[in-house]
């Protein structure tokens, strides 16, 4: 029962138990009353003897299981503890798509090593799938489809996908082909199941107008899915014959994914984003993602110190102007960030695009200035009204003081907005990935630009 | 054909000419080849006096379908459009849960004058659902679902799933309930197709285990539907009777409005995740999602204005001081962002949680450590090889100067980087989200501590 938490910490326990005593057939029972995704989660927190132990004592079939749920990180590890009659099994009994995410990134070593140790029509296959990039439709889909032919009966058709059923990963919706193999249509296996026997399935079958070309970007395929609520998209070459599909399961991974790597550029997190889950990311690897980004960022700023050091005479001539000077270049970098940030989550979602930057430019110049002004307006009549309250000392009067800070603050949140929402689209024009216009880097961008709008203004209204 | 973006483009023009020559059969010729989540997108951009004559024209059996993928501020404006008959055949034509969806959202006026179009049935089934919260399993799911009993044969199955065929919203995986109606397995639709008429369900059924209770949150349903690569997840009440199913599809949807939101807190955006498209949000609602935070986050800069104000005697003493004050200061922010952002995100994933605190902080603080040191020694070799080649005119040497750079910048970033990880955990304790620590405000604290860490080791190290 996954729904009681404490059933499931107990059986963890129990798990571990049995892994610590070294008990192979208490591990076995365990194991095979758990998910085989909840094993993989476990998996991760074991050390290198007890994942030894571990995968030996559940044997290559359970492990096929496991193995498909782990990360890419852990797989070819992973793979190493077995002999080659129980990894034959394995590379057997995975599911193509599964099998040819490992081919990708084992050593070639282990690539030729794993390619002997497969059967010749697997063979063949996956060699087939190895041909498209990674990230591709082709890359993710899966070949296990139910086909049937247009002039096929009802019962037919249901001879032919019995003969498939083991094999097929899903039977939600089966494609039809015409006799080279092109996409003509798909039925529902309710259609076939409720369908008088002599029925033909050219005139039950609805045609199947989603479909994606295998070399687009695994991440527009998986927004399709999502969009027409997909259970399985066929995925075709450019005749229009039928690869494989990418089901559902796999177009929720893919959208995670791409909104974590989103959430962490957007941080200037830096690198691949790791499979791993955080905890067993080890320290080097949380490091090294974050580290370049930290260092370039402080190289910016050097420039923000550099106006500051310039105008360190306008500053000795007032010092209440320090007062508001970390506000002024805060503002920017935060609302900068805002507007980037919308930007960059309607990109993801394939909500704008380069051809919108006039209407996304327009909306947010309007948003700035209300924002800017908003801003200007509260600080200004805080300084105004409560400052003389605090009776800081001071060598401005305070009008002065209220408009130099409204004006900059006005200047340097309109400016920061329009720069925020069009960095994103400037970075796609140059094929540049959006997310790089990360929030820290733009707030460093803003940084000085906020300093030289400040003293500017304040030297300007000073000299009034 | 959706592949072709030309073709899309081209219907989606010969759409919008039909509606501009308020020309109703071309319309409906263009609309009935269009998926009705484009029409769906597309009626986002009509202003309404087009809503008007798209609506009545496509009449009210596409209308159910576009207005089950409207977002929910669109949804009652346009049911207004239609007369009572047409709208009984809509509320009548809707899926259970995109029923109960708009019942939550409309006027308590509206709300009474739909229940007056409903059948008794529909009505009955509607106010059952209206009991669970909009953000609850129970308040997301279909109860449209096929229903059998252990104790029928094949044959007997299929007549009953037949009979319910067109209502189900899936038969992709079909629940066994015994008399009482508690959840006691699933078949898959496979295996009613390919099994003899006379087999017993009991003897092909398996297991269930993966259920939810109607009162659990949407996303840990959703989270669930993701790990175990599920087509439907059953929901049950406390006694296991089985209430209804989510979806892959609500699932999807439900991960990527939980990942929007969490981007969008994470840079400062308030509020309600918008359901329009960022075009389609207006810029008084941009506007209204920014500017709370962004003054909010202004006042918490006037401290870090007020210890530079107090600290200005010690800027005064060495100019050269203000070049390195805006980088210790944004590197607080930038590591503690980092920090922030990868904690929340593995918390949106499940991977982390309270419990794991002090795994959490004994990792982030050796990664502190690390970041603080790189960036501390590349900034010291930096003052001491590069900076005397600008000739910047100083008054300390560049011995000190390295010294007390390197020291706060050490502090800064271990303490920021502590400081990021820790507090979505301190949020999530107290029961607050743990994205309310946004990147923004974590910055704006720590703006401080790097000035008054700044400012300290620069007087002692000036002082030794």
């Amino acid at each position: 029962m996954l729904v009681a938490d404490e059933t499931e910490a107990e059986t963890i326990e129990h798990l571990n138990e049995a892994i610590n005593a070294r008990d192979g057939s208490a591990l076995l029972s365990i194991a095979g009353e758990m998910h085989y995704a909840d094993l993989a989660h476990h998996y991760e927190n074991l050390d290198d003897e007890e994942r030894d132990f571990f995968l030996k004592t559940i044997g290559p079939e359970l492990a096929t299981d496991v193995i498909g749920e782990l990360p890419w990180t852990l797989i070819e590890e992973a793979l190493q503890h077995f002999k080659p009659a129980q990894l034959r099994i394995i590379l057997g009994n995975l599911s193509d798509d599964d099998r040819v995410d490992i081919f990708q990134i084992v050593s070639p070593e282990n690539q030729r090593r794993y390619f002997s140790l497969l059967g010749p029509h697997d063979e063949q296959l996956t060699r087939n799938l190895l041909k498209y990039e990674e990230d591709t439709a082709g890359g993710r889909m899966t070949t296990a489809i139910g086909r049937i032919t247009a002039d096929m009966t009802v019962k037919q058709a249901i001879t032919v996908l019995r003969r498939d059923q083991d094999s097929a990963e899903t039977l939600a919706r089966i494609f039809v082909v015409d006799e080279e193999g092109r996409l003509v249509g798909k039925v529902r296996l309710r259609d076939l199941a409720f369908h008088p026997w002599p029925t033909m399935i050219h005139d039950i079958m609805e045609n199947a107008d989603e479909r994606v070309l295998a070399t687009v970007d695994q991440e527009e395929a998986a927004r399709m899915l999502s969009k027409y609520d997909l259970i399985v998209l066929p995925v075709v070459d450019e005749f229009d014959h039928l690869l494989g599909v990418i089901t559902y399961d796999d177009a929720m991974e893919i959208l995670q994914e791409e909104s974590t790597e989103d959430i962490e550029k957007l941080a200037a997190i830096g690198g691949e984003q790791s499979e791993l889950s955080y905890l067993n990311t080890s320290v080097q690897s949380h490091f090294r993602r974050r580290v370049i980004w930290l260092v370039a960022l402080a190289f910016v700023s050097i420039f923000s110190g550099y106006v500051m050091f310039r105008f360190s005479a306008v500053l000795n001539q007032a010092y209440v102007l320090s007062l508001f000077l970390p506000m002024v270049v805060a503002a920017g970098g935060n609302s900068g960030g805002q507007a980037a940030t919308m930007v960059i989550r309607a990109m993801s979602l394939g909500e704008v695009n380069t051809g919108t930057a006039l209407r996304i430019a327009w909306k947010e110049m309007q948003t700035g200035i209300l924002l800017g002004l908003s801003l200007g307006l509260v600080m200004g009549a805080f300084i105004l009204f409560l400052l003389p309250l605090f009776q800081v000392p001071q060598a401005i009067p305070y009008p002065k003081l209220a408009m130099a800070v409204c004006a900059s603050l006005l200047i340097q949140v309109f400016s920061a907005t329009l720069m925020g929402s069009m960095l994103p689209l400037l970075a796609r024009s140059i094929w540049l990935d959006p997310a790089v216009v990360s929030a820290p880097s733009l707030a460093s961008t803003v940084d000085i630009t906020g300093m030289l709008i400040y003293f500017s203004s304040a030297r300007l209204i000073l000299s009034l």
